[in-house]
C-alpha cells in the first residue's frame, strides 16, 4: 500500500462539475488501496475576488487580516471536495493548514513552513479516510495567527506534507500535461518531458517555467520525494521530477521569462565595497535581485547591471538613485523591455560547447545578448523583449531538447 | 469606560461600501473611549451561495464538512471588516469562533455554546484593539472540529460574548429600526418600542418576531445583558431589551407566524399514556412541536392538535401515522393553511380581560379561532392563513400597543 499525495490547483476545482471530477479521481486512487492526502487550492478566481474586495475597503490591508481573508478560499474548496468525495462513497475529512499541523514563521503573505505536526492527518489516514488539506496556508505557533505561504504555496504544502508523512509520490495536478521542452504556445513542436531531474527542474522553475514553483521543487529534492506533474483532465502520465540515475540529456528544455527588468548603474568607481553598498540596501528593501553582471572598463569605472522582477522596479530605482550619490556613480538606467532565455540540461556539465553554441545561434539570428549568466547546468541570456519568442524558437530548433549525449 | 459588543448581520456587511460604513461606526465607538467587540455574520447572500455549491456536489453533505464550508462566510466578512477598521486608523484584529474560545457541543449545524474562553479576546482588548469575532461558529473541544450554531447563531455569539466578557451592552444592528408593535408591512401605524422586557421579547421571538432569535434573548436574560436592537443605517436609538423596572405595558406587541402547520390526530382513545406515545417519537425525530391542544370529547375519545414548522411536516406525518395504529386513533389531518397571531404583554398578568377581548375582536371580524394557547404574558390563536393579516390589523387597532395600564 502506498501513500499518495495529490495536489489540485485552482483551475482543477474551479466549479462544482470539476470538483466532482477530482473527487472521482481521488476515490479511484483510494479504492485501489492507497492512502491518499489531497492538497487543494482555492477555486479558480476566488483568491482574485477576495483580493479585489479587500482593495475596495483599503489600499493597504494589514497582512494578518489579508491572510485571514484569503484562507477562506481553500476552506471553501476543501470542504466542497470532502463533500464530493463522501458522495463517491469514500470517507474524507478536510483540515485547515492549522489543523493539519503546518507550522510557519510569522511572515504574513509569504510565510515559510518550519515544521509539520501530522498527528491529526496520520490519525485520519489510519481510520481509512482520505485527508484533504488546505494548500497555501499554515499557522504561526507563537501568535496562533493564520498565515499564507505566498505564490505557489499549495505546491509547497503538498510536497512538505509528502515529506513529513513519507509519501511514495507527490502528484501535482495541473491544467497542462507536464513539463515541456519549451513553452508550447511559442514552440509548436515542444515535447513533454517524461522525466527531469530535481536540479534541472530547479533551474527551469527559477528561469520562467510556471508549472512548478521553486520552493516545492526544493522541498522535493531535499526530502527526495518524487513529483509527478500531470494533467487533471486525463489519465495519461505527465512528467516525473526526481533524483535521476538514468542517462541525462545534455539539454532538457528552453525556458524564458518576461517578467524582469534590467537595471544598469553606470560609471561605478572600481573599488572594494561598491557592490555591497548597492546590493545590501536593495536586500534590506526585499528587492529580488536575480542576475548580476559587472564589466570592468578601462577608465577605472565599471557598469553593474542586474535584473529584478518588474514589480520591484520602483523600489529598486528609489534605492539605487540614493546609492549612486554615495558611491559617486554616473547614473542609473532601467530597461523593462527585456526578457531572459535559458538553456537547461544536467548533461551540459560535461559538454563545454553548449554556451558557445547558444551565443552563435542567437547571433546568427540577429539577436543581441545584453547579459549572460550561467550555472553548471544552465546558461541564461537577457535579450530584447520583442525578440524573446524568436530566441526561444531558434534555440529549441538548434538544441532539439531533450538532446541526449551524442553530439551538439 | 464601557465594553460594548456590537453585532452586525449579513445585510449590514453585504458589500464593500456597507462594510466601510460599519467600520466607521465601530471606529467612532472605539474613539469615544469604549472597548469594542464586534460580532459579524457572513456577507448577505454568501451562505446561500455556499449551500448552493454544496448541493451541486452532493444532496446530503456531511455536517462536519458543511460547517467547514459555511464558516468561510464569516471569515471573509470579519477579515474585510478588520481591514476596513484599520483603514479608519483604529487597530483591529479578527478571530474565528475557535480563536475566540467559543466552545460548543458536537452537533454540526446546530451546535450549542457550552463555554467561552476569552483570553485571546481579553488580551487584544487590553492592547487597545477592536476585537472582531466571527458569528455563528465555534469549535468542539473534543474533536477540535469547527461547528456552526444554526439559525440566529450570530446573535447568540454576540450575547454570549457579552456575557462572558461582562459587557455593558450588546448592540444588535439590523436592517430595521427596532422591535415594533406589529409587523410594519402589515400594520401601517405600527410603532417602534423604546423598551421591552426579556420576558416579552422571548414570547415575541417565539411567536414570529424575526428581529431577534430566541436563544440570544435567553442568553441576555440569563446573564442580564441589556440588548439594544437598532438600525445599522442611521444613528437613532432602537429598542432596548432588558430587565425592566418601569411600568409595564399591558400589551406590548402583536406578533404573527405563518411558518407552522397544524396536525390533528382524530379519535384518540382517552386513556393515560397516549400523549406520551405520540410526542415521544416526535421528539426523538427532532420535530419541533410548538402549541399542543387537547379537547376531551363525549364518546371517550379526544382530538389532539399540535403545530409544527412546515418543514417538519413530512417527518411529523410519517411518525404520527405510525403512532395512530399503535394507539388506535381514527386518523391524522394536516393543515398547512394556518397561521398564528399572538398578543404579548407583561402587564396582562394582572389584567385578566385580555384573552376575552382578543377572542371577541377576532370573532366580531369574522375570524374563526382554530387553536388557543396561553402563557402568563401571551395569548396565541391559530387562524386560517388567509385571515392572518386581517387578524394582526384588527388586534393592533383594538389593543393599540404599547398600551399602558389604564384600561382595556
Amino acid at each position: 500500500m502506498s501513500l499518495i499525495v495529490q495536489k489540485y490547483g485552482g483551475t482543477s476545482v474551479a466549479d462544482a462539475e470539476r470538483i466532482r471530477r477530482v473527487a472521482a479521481r481521488v476515490a479511484t486512487t483510494r479504492r485501489a488501496g492507497n492512502d491518499v492526502i489531497v492538497v487543494v487550492s482555492a477555486m479558480g478566481g476566488t483568491t482574485d475576488q477576495l483580493i479585489d474586495l479587500a482593495r475596495q475597503v483599503s489600499p493597504s490591508p494589514p497582512g494578518r487580516e489579508m491572510d485571514m481573508l484569503l484562507t477562506a478560499g481553500e476552506r471553501i474548496a476543501m470542504a466542497l471536495l470532502a463533500i464530493a468525495i463522501h458522495e463517491e462513497g469514500v470517507e474524507a475529512v478536510s483540515f485547515t493548514g492549522s489543523q493539519a499541523g503546518i507550522l510557519t514563521d510569522s511572515s504574513h503573505g509569504q510565510a515559510k513552513i518550519q515544521e509539520i505536526r501530522s498527528f491529526r492527518v496520520q490519525e485520519s489516514l489510519k481510520e481509512g479516510k482520505v485527508v484533504i488539506v488546505a494548500g497555501f496556508q499554515g499557522v504561526d505557533p507563537e501568535s496562533k495567527d493564520v498565515t499564507t505561504l505566498g505564490r505557489g504555496g499549495s505546491d509547497a504544502t503538498a510536497v512538505a506534507l509528502a515529506a513529513a508523512n513519507h509519501a511514495d509520490v507527490c502528484e501535482i495536478y495541473t491544467d497542462v500535461d507536464g513539463v515541456f521542452t519549451a513553452d508550447p504556445r511559442i514552440v509548436a513542436d515542444a515535447r513533454k518531458l517524461d522525466e527531469v531531474s530535481f536540479e534541472e527542474m530547479l533551474e527551469l522553475a527559477a528561469t520562467g517555467a510556471k508549472v512548478l514553483m521553486l520552493r516545492s521543487v526544493e522541498f522535493g529534492r531535499n526530502f527526495n520525494i518524487p513529483l509527478h506533474v500531470r494533467s487533471s483532465f486525463h489519465d495519461g502520465p505527465g512528467t516525473w521530477v526526481k533524483e535521476t540515475t538514468m542517462e541525462q540529456a545534455i539539454i532538457s528544455a528552453i525556458s524564458h521569462d518576461t517578467s524582469e527588468a534590467k537595471v544598469t548603474v553606470r560609471g561605478v568607481p572600481d573599488r572594494p565595497g561598491v557592490a555591497a553598498a548597492l546590493f545590501e540596501p536593495l536586500a534590506a528593501r526585499e528587492v529580488n535581485v536575480d542576475m548580476i553582471v559587472q564589466n570592468v572598463s578601462e577608465d577605472g569605472t565599471t557598469d553593474i547591471s542586474f535584473t529584478v522582477p518588474t514589480e520591484h522596479v520602483p523600489v529598486a530605482k528609489e534605492v539605487t538613485e540614493k546609492v549612486i550619490v554615495e558611491i559617486e556613480a554616473a547614473g542609473v538606467d532601467v530597461d523593462e523591455a527585456v526578457a531572459r532565455v535559458s538553456v537547461v540540461g544536467a548533461g551540459m556539465k560535461s559538454h563545454p560547447g553548449v554556451a558557445a553554441k547558444m551565443f552563435r545561434v542567437l547571433a546568427s539570428n540577429g539577436i543581441n545578448i545584453e547579459m549572460i549568466s550561467t550555472s553548471s547546468i544552465r546558461i541564461s541570456c537577457v535579450v530584447a523583449l520583442d525578440q524573446i519568442e524568436e530566441a526561444v524558437r531558434v534555440l529549441h530548433a538548434a538544441f532539439e531538447p531533450p538532446r541526449m549525449v551524442g553530439g551538439l
